[in-house]
């Protein structure tokens, strides 16, 4: 049997939603190496690389840092399902969709789940962190340092040393936030983190870099009960990751062997600019386009700290959600709507890896400005990208 | 700052193990393709491209046929706790390794996990299966179709029938069958496997392609409780990748769009040959292989129904097993050791996707051979090789 069966030649795409963004072409390349074994010396090798360079851009010290076969959810699920047991009280930070996901997960578990919220657009004073702990212990507090769902970023330090004061780890979601902003894991003393692959740190999604201190590393061996997951059991997994100890690989599941060339790829990119040098590259991005969004009328939804990386605007009145989205996809660029009780209401607009950069800022400005010209929305053309390049020139 | 960093360049190794096996260059392409959106109208059909060519290489007519966005392991775990609640009765078949993982995964559930063995090499007769429902009845009957650490098939449609004549489902571990050996799901009866990207579908790890038919998903959209794990939860996941009711895509997770990119190209490999000439070459390969083994004087393990793409072989008597091993190493040759009980007894050695044809098959024996005679072993020289020959041209 012979049969024709049609190529693979999707578009090219302009990646400026809330990931995945567009991937280095170094890292492509390097995912069409070829494949060798999980056990394989020479791939023993690349993991140890790629912990030591995911700890640098993690900025900590934990020897328990490596990426989940899996994609950034997964790492939000091994944080939770790893450090709660059935009965535990967990509190969770909401300040957006994310927020929510993670009560979801942790209330699978079986722990008593008390969630903190704050409005959509804002983040959640430290102090209210402390009521619900003065009022109530917990072994664990969660929550989404860089929310997608808002733009909002949440404060990290201050609620890490209430945690710890009142004998609760502190677990973050950092999935949006690596990469692109400070993640300073052992300075805020944080206990556990999850992030992904395809948003700032500019690889494909599919794997979820994590990082465990060392009291977190105690509730996962003390554990009376064992990890309801076995694909994301860390007392496992570093059995085979490496435990920091023994000097031994112990076969767990079958790592994602490209996946993690194509990790090991982008780190290399990360820490060969330099993290202060990429963080300042995303700020700049968003101050050019946020000044490009300002010069066109349009305003930001996002009211607490805003992430420079991920955009929330104020879709403008008599102006149709999905009709400037098509419009831009027909450009090759993608947006995204909002999400949840901020659909039609807004777009979200990412600043990732590659795309924080004068070129797809301008490219996107443009494209934007036409499409609401052609809906009728009247602002001065032009006026967007000169006011974004005038940022640049700074 | 600015540093060097090493170049990723892992050696050119001949992956003759249990799995990952060599990919075909077109599928190394495949993911240097640049990466679209999870939510994009291209990706969308891209997926529906996916789920329907997967259909056809697990032989069903399941609507709910998709890779699952982890390795194998995460699909088995997907089939176990979506099918699964606490309290529930499974009776796992085991027959090696990837058996008692199944029932250790079972056991996480909160199932009642009850278990049938059979002595390693073997595979068990499906009355036995009979006569534990026939005991208690049980939920759910779970095996592995393809035992990688013993190399013995564990016969099916005999027991789906038994199970569904006992009210059981049943869900089968075809992670390195599929694709090498006949797996027909609608045939025989299945109601839900799992498998793997890696091994005779020929793709990198990473995806677990999973088929659920109509009891299963029953069994799945009537749970009484939540799925434990919220990443592996079905109910959310095929509002992501289609129920085939609603034409709506739900986000859940961000796809892992390279990996699949990956997964289409392997399938789409796949059907081009037809899949009964792809299992014939595995068939080839194994029937060349052994009669190598065989002209060498090795024996292979297995005493039940072998498998063709993994051949578990004696160690001959004063061989040691990892001096041969990190012989065929420097050749670039990997093969396996064994799994548990059969360490330092067993070689295992896979013969998959590309590595099923002649080349790969006379490389590895003629290198063994030479790793054999180094130690001290007796054989004609250029025995194996000529045997294997011989075979291919019958």
């Amino acid at each position: 049997m012979s049969r024709m069966l049609p190529e693979l030649n999707p578009p090219e795409r302009l990646l400026m939603g809330p990931g995945p963004s567009n991937v280095d072409p170094r890292i492509l390349r390097a995912m069409a190496t070829p494949v060798i074994g999980h056990l394989d010396p020479a791939f023993l090798g690349l993991m140890d690389e790629t912990m030591g360079w995911l700890r640098q851009v993690y900025q900590t010290r934990n020897h328990h840092t490596v990426p989940i076969s899996a994609t950034g959810s997964a790492g939000i699920e091994t944080m939770l399902v790893n450090l709660l047991e059935p009965g535990d009280d967990v509190v969770v930070g909401i300040i957006g969709y994310f927020g929510q996901r993670m009560a979801d997960v942790a209330a699978r578990t079986g722990a008593n789940v008390r969630v903190i919220e704050a409005p959509l657009g804002e983040s959640i004073p430290p102090e209210r962190f402390e009521e619900e702990l003065k009022r109530k212990p917990a072994k664990l507090v969660a929550m989404v340092h860089a929310e997608t769902s808002t733009g909002a970023e949440q404060e990290v330090a201050a609620v890490a040393e209430i945690a710890h004061r009142y004998g609760a780890l502190l677990a973050i979601d950092c999935v949006t936030s690596l990469g692109g902003m400070p993640v300073k894991i052992d300075e805020w003393d944080v206990d556990a983190a999850a992030s992904c692959s395809q948003k700032c740190l500019g690889a494909p999604p599919g794997l979820s870099p994590v990082t465990f201190g060392p009291r977190a590393m105690e509730v996962v061996s003390g554990r009376k009960s064992r990890c309801q997951s076995w694909y994301l059991d860390l007392n496992l997994l570093f059995a085979y990751w490496g435990d920091g100890k023994a000097n031994t690989r112990v076969f767990h599941h079958t790592g994602p062997i490209t996946m993690i060339y194509a990790m090991r790829e982008a780190l290399r990119i990360v820490l060969e600019e330099g993290l202060e040098a990429r963080f300042a590259r995303h700020r700049k991005a968003h101050e050019a386009f946020v000044a490009g969004l300002e010069a066109m009328g349009l305003s930001l939804f996002t009211r607490g700290r805003r992430l420079p990386m991920l955009n929330v605007i104020n879709i403008p009145e008599g102006i149709d959600d999905l009709t400037v989205r098509r419009r831009l996809l027909e450009e090759n660029i993608e947006i995204s709507g909002g999400f949840g009780p901020l659909a039609g209401r807004t777009w979200r607009v990412g600043l990732m890896g590659v795309n924080a950069n004068p070129a797809p800022v301008m490219r996107l400005l443009s494209a934007l400005e036409t499409a609401l010209v052609e809906q009728g929305y009247r602002c001065e053309r032009g006026a967007a990208v000169a006011a974004a390049r005038a940022v640049y020139k700074q």
